[in-house]
């Protein structure tokens, strides 16, 4: 039954192909406002490709911000029900003039495409929809129940998920979250992520004279905005990268010696890893292995910073401010809030003398995330991906946020099952973003054979 | 002889000002080469007008940059020859959003022309070709020789003069120079600078991986350059502005105890000073009052830095690779070049580990400048001022930095008076610059009176 589905499939790819391109030239930028009319394109676009695909009671929910879209098939009874998860929006696509094609232009180059949201998350979100549009066509049923929740908020941290899911958990209850969301290890080798770091943020600006000063005038007798921020972010972690916020690891359970033993047990090559970044050496918080670092360890990164002068040539001008943006990545039990206070509590403690520091708004943190071990929802991702790729999966951590999965757990009491078919080395936060064509065929496949296991053992 | 022309700008008051507003609008920003044909415009413009205004020769020497432009009048035989000095470059002005007014349509407020440029140095340049026209107008001759040399890479460090003065040095020989450019204590009190400070500056870049990295997949196993910049610009300064860069202070003279005792005699409201600049408390280099400070001490400034995300919301990225601007302002026996070698000595000495420095080539420096004691040129400029605001002129030091003086001194063998009208502050570094329409008068009538009593006094 499974494979007719995917033998229809591979017949449609290169229409599949091109909806994706379609659907990934809408620039659907959540993180700057300006773009708000093209998040409803996209929305749009979404609710069109799902009522076509035979999902019922498909509608768009607004928010503050951008609508989620929903969608549904709940023709199993008996079945287990999956909450399918996905999002539409993007990260900015600056800087623009490093992009080889324009990122809203999807261009298909030594079989990758590459654009803007490709891998994060329009392509992966697309064969979600795409393996159902072909089990429904192909058998007129799904083997269980699904519900489509693909929101648009995903890149500045889903603010209003959670009253979505507070408001809308009768509609939702689901046995787990399967997300579209995620990424896998490496295109070489399948794998499945049991747990994410957290997010913390804090922006502040540093304010001295009342406007811009001329630097010989007033150079010696002024304070200096950009030399306090200097200051005041070098006060932050140690040349090492060590936080040195006082408390920032007061919650931080040490890693166990069976822990330290799992993570060292997966393949990295640490030579290989710096190589393709062009770096020289190793870097980071004393003590630690680079992959401890980056999914078990807490950090702190300046992730923006500007003020004063920055066109052709010397400005001799001693700017009225400047600006950082601070973010932070958590672990088990660090309370997000909690750590922008300890931040922020620190920033006022050693502000220099001469300025003053305002903080913007924070767009709110994520405390980190873990899957329940041997969820069955997991178990399922692991039979298909050892068939789907003949070795069984390597079980991750992920040091980036996936912010929903806290508030899936939280709301509808769901465990979260990561079912992403991006690599994490596609530069989905960065220019010349793409996803793999290979990917695309092979997530498809695995979806069809998703739903099929999953209801054969269970329910 | 010299009332006459008095008379005669007055009655032109309007024209002179119109011509101004013209002139001001014409947006010469030496700083971004794209702005190299408005430069050719405002160059343009002056030798349009010092042709109308009665001057010979008036003609554009081109320079790798921006043309200088000439014009003389050396029909008065025995009588002294004065190369008066000005720039028609002005400063960039950005940022754009924090001008009440364009920065290139000159807009009268309150007494006020607004507008980049008006009060550096386009306004004080016209003042002098104003004065000289009516001269002639009024009696077909001057009452001394001039020569004018306006040229248009001051905001830049005039990195052609030395060389269009080295070619021209018979063609300009003078007696010494008088500069339009400068700027007076305040509106109230008429002074004459003595002496400036020199600049030197550094600008670099700081380099991590090959390319951004999203900050949850390689927070805290890459090097972050925004970070590693924050560690290099505090290490530059103490919170509270002593530079401590190794051997920066090894050339400065300390201040005498005469030459302290001088500048406490200049009556001076750091109160007020403060409360203008809505500053809450003096800063700067422990030990110095603040006018020591602005005038008798070196100084390091970050004029400019900037890396990562800058738009609105977070983008969780770590930067491959940050910037920044830094400029000096020097003391006397500081010698530009070797700061530098110093300042990035430093840098190179405590990169933090992980990434990398590269130099930007730098627009050379300037050493600090003193006018010789009682200069003739001063002594008459000292009787003007007397005259026209029944009170002797206070003596001052200047900050910034006049980088051409020390040019003319080692060229021309010629001192260097300050005679502008610009008041300094007038913002001729910042958003608002602005000009005192009355200073346009009092300018006008002070440059006849001048070049009338050098001619008595001297020759």
């Amino acid at each position: 039954m499974s494979q007719a589905a995917i033998d229809l499939l591979k017949s449609q790819f290169d229409d599949i192909l091109n909806r994706l391109i379609d659907f990934a030239g809408i620039p659907s930028v959540s993180a700057d406002t300006s773009h708000a009319g093209d998040m409803r394109i996209a929305a749009d676009w979404l609710v069109t490709r799902m009522a076509a695909a035979g999902l019922r009671q498909v509608c768009l929910y607004p928010t503050q911000r951008n609508p989620v879209v929903y969608g549904e098939w709940l023709g199993a009874p008996g079945k287990p029900t999956v909450l399918i998860y996905g999002h539409y929006d993007v990260q900015p696509p600056d800087p623009f003039e490093k992009w080889i094609s324009p990122p809203f232009q999807p261009t298909l180059r030594d079989g990758r495409l590459y654009g803007r949201g490709v891998s994060d998350d329009k392509g992966p979100v697309l064969i979600a929809i795409e393996a159902v549009a072909a089990c429904l066509a192909v058998d007129g049923a799904l083997p269980v129940n699904v519900k489509f929740m693909i929101e648009g908020e995903e890149e500045i941290g889903s603010p209003s998920a959670e009253m979505f899911l507070q408001s809308h958990a009768k509609q939702l209850a689901c046995d787990f979250v399967l997300s579209a969301d995620g990424a896998m290890w490496r295109p070489g080798e399948p794998s499945l992520t049991i747990a994410s770091r957290g997010l913390a943020s804090v922006e502040f600006a540093v304010w001295g004279a009342k406007k811009d000063l001329h630097s010989g005038r007033h150079g010696g007798s002024a304070p200096n905005p950009l030399q306090a921020l200097a200051h005041l972010l070098a006060s932050l972690r140690t040349p090492e990268g060590r936080v040195t916020v006082p408390g920032f690891y007061d919650d931080v359970e040490e890693l166990s010696e069976k822990e330290r033993e799992e993570i060292r047990a997966v393949p990295f090559d640490e030579a290989a890893y710096l190589g393709e970044l062009e770096l020289t050496g190793g870097f980071g918080e004393p003590g630690y292995s680079l992959l401890e670092r980056q999914w078990a360890r807490p950090t702190l990164d300046v992730v923006g910073m500007w003020g004063g002068y920055q066109g052709e040539g010397m400005k001799t001008v001693i700017s009225t401010s400047a600006q950082a943006k601070i973010s932070c990545r958590l672990v088990p039990y660090q309370d997000p809030i909690d750590i922008s206070n300890k931040i922020m509590r620190h920033l006022q403690v050693n502000c220099p003398p001469g300025v003053r520091l305002t903080f913007l708004k924070s767009e709110g943190g994520v405390p980190a995330y873990r899957v329940t071990p041997n969820h069955p929802g997991l178990n399922t991702a692991c039979r298909v991906l050892e068939a789907l790729y003949h070795t069984p999966p390597l079980m991750l951590r992920n040091g980036a946020t996936l912010p929903i999965a806290d508030t899936f757990k939280r709301r509808l009491h769901a465990d979260t099952i990561f079912f992403s078919f991006s690599t994490s080395d596609e530069d989905y936060h960065a220019p010349n973003e793409f996803f793999r064509i290979n990917r695309l065929q092979e997530g498809l496949n695995a979806w069809v054979m998703y739903l099929d296991q999953l209801s054969t053992s269970q329910g």
